[in-house]
């Protein structure tokens, strides 16, 4: 019998094991234009966080005690559906569960075979290939409108999103600094290529970040890509060049709790003519898929992007893995393992 | 013997009359490429308190024991620069002071006869037709694209920039709703053709705009344009539409404290894809400098745009008229008439 996650209590501030239970799914028969799905890999994001408030937003809420959704990898089992066959791998949107019967409603897309042929796992479909490889990707290049010579900051450098927009600009011949927390992530976002890198569990950022723009030659930031807010924005806005643009991506530090951003710097906004601009990975992506899945899967070929996985094992682990992303518990991708 | 105003000590905080002295200035023969001035209007605005500050900016720093520079209208006594004869009506940047002789640096500019002819009073291009009028124009038609049928919330609309903000976008079919601090400058602001108008002065801003909007059926801000920072600006953020777009102009209520602003919305940029861009007139002024003068111009022949002005006399008032903006002593666009 499939088991989903749901949502039992809606968080205050940051969420409790105690806010999901795992449930059995009711065991129907397939109807027509039904996948009967089992699930290898599900994802974690830190845009589920805001989906467990009762408060308007780009994507709805979910709903108390009703199964969780998000991006997953699963294979077909049983097929009511034009287009697909059982063994048909699929990314779709069922995920906080170990398998279901699903229908349109959960967006079922076949991964291409080529590229599995070719050797590339599915689970990247979940990262590089998918939601976070895309949302760097359209941040760093639509958004931000980066390009060759740009000095570019990124935060949580070496989460999912940050560690792809190291390496994308890496490879359109960008100068990059990261920002990560402890020595380990700093070295990992190094390896992949960022020019300097700020550990921000050491100090204040300001200082920091002038050090590296200084040790590098650089007069400022011409490129934010925001995952973290607070003092990380309010630092991009201190030492931003002229004429910088900022893509805000995630918050990740204000997400839990409800206290005020203390932005020292944002006047700069004005002298400097900074454009800062938030964005959502749905609104861009069907623009832009074609030239995205074609550049990228290129990317991934050349061995110039790259993904480490920080992986949990068990449809059990979801809720765990999903609050290690406010503790900085993953390097790279946070992953389900089912 | 002609008068300048000396920058003598940088402010710290809120300048204070101490900051400034009045010199004479030395009798010099005119040089070639040198005009004689006599002014007749000064300008006095936001912007100069930065440049009393000892920091790199856009407009470079005053320096200290030096006379003080800024928008005047003056008039030709002695001409031996091309294109001027004694009587020509200038703009010129040689401000703070009652005369004096200029060269290019100061930028001088002939007005246009037609325009004084058919009554334009001179002082109209240090507002509507200047600085001010421009700055309004650019950051609502320009930098936030405002269109027919968007909401604007505009901050300061009592000030010179502000108001002129209220009749651009009332001509264009837009809903306007302004703040402003007190009755006076709020029923002005209303009488200026606002829809709705916030009084800053009598509660929080986030319930008393979440009331505007909801008198006028309005879900919430497609354009802010921010001459403000801090509160208003975080109550645009609570309440912006999506897609919408800032335009930042100003930031009067933090030039001279160094305290954070508290932004508790800040994170709406990311739900709501907010877009939020600093300009400078001066950036984009030459580029739409044609398009301005006759788009204003017929505003004004029209009716559509006025201006209230609050006038110091006489140049000894430079400093007083300057002071004043920051303590809301203007309605409309602060002049000094020497």
């Amino acid at each position: 019998m499939a088991k989903a996650w749901h949502l039992v209590r809606r968080p205050q501030g940051l969420p409790t094991i105690d806010d999901f239970a795992l449930r059995a799914l009711p065991d129907l028969p397939l109807e027509a234009d039904q996948l009967r799905v089992r699930n290898h890999w599900l994802s974690v994001d830190p845009y589920m966080r805001g989906r467990m408030n009762d408060a308007k937003s780009y994507a709805a809420s979910f709903q108390l005690d009703q199964p969780m959704t998000g991006g997953a990898i699963g294979e077909v089992v049983e097929s009511a559906m034009d287009g697909f066959a059982p063994g048909d791998i699929i990314l779709h949107m069922g995920g906080w569960r170990d398998g279901d019967t699903i229908g349109l409603e959960m967006t079922p897309t076949k991964l291409p075979a080529d590229l599995l042929a070719a050797g590339m796992p599915p689970q990247t479909f979940l990262h590089n290939m998918g939601l976070t490889g895309g949302t760097a990707w359209i941040g760093l290049l639509r958004i931000a409108a980066a390009k060759p010579g740009d000095t570019v900051f990124v935060s949580a450098a070496a989460g999912a999103v940050g560690s792809a927009v190291v390496q994308i600009a890496k490879a359109r011949e960008m100068t990059v600094i990261g920002s990560a927390g402890g020595a380990e992530k700093c070295a990992w976002v190094k390896d992949l290529g960022a020019d300097a890198v700020v550990d921000y569990k050491a100090g204040p950022l300001v200082p920091a970040l002038t050090e590296a723009l200084d040790g590098l030659g650089k007069s400022g930031v011409d490129v934010y890509f925001d995952n973290v807010g607070g003092d990380h924005l309010d630092a991009a806005f201190a030492l931003a060049n002229d004429f910088a643009r900022f893509a805000i991506c995630g918050m990740i530090d204000v997400y839990n709790d409800g206290k005020p951003q203390e932005m020292r710097h944002l006047i700069r906004t004005i002298p400097a003519r900074i454009r800062m601009e938030g964005f959502i990975y749905t609104d861009q992506f069907f623009d832009c898929m074609e030239e995205f899945y074609a550049d990228m899967a290129g990317l991934i070929a050349s061995g110039a992007v790259t993904m480490r996985e920080t992986v949990r094992d068990g449809v059990e682990a979801a809720p765990d893995a999903f609050l290690g992303l406010f503790s900085g518990a993953n390097i790279g991708k946070m992953l389900v393992r089912v």
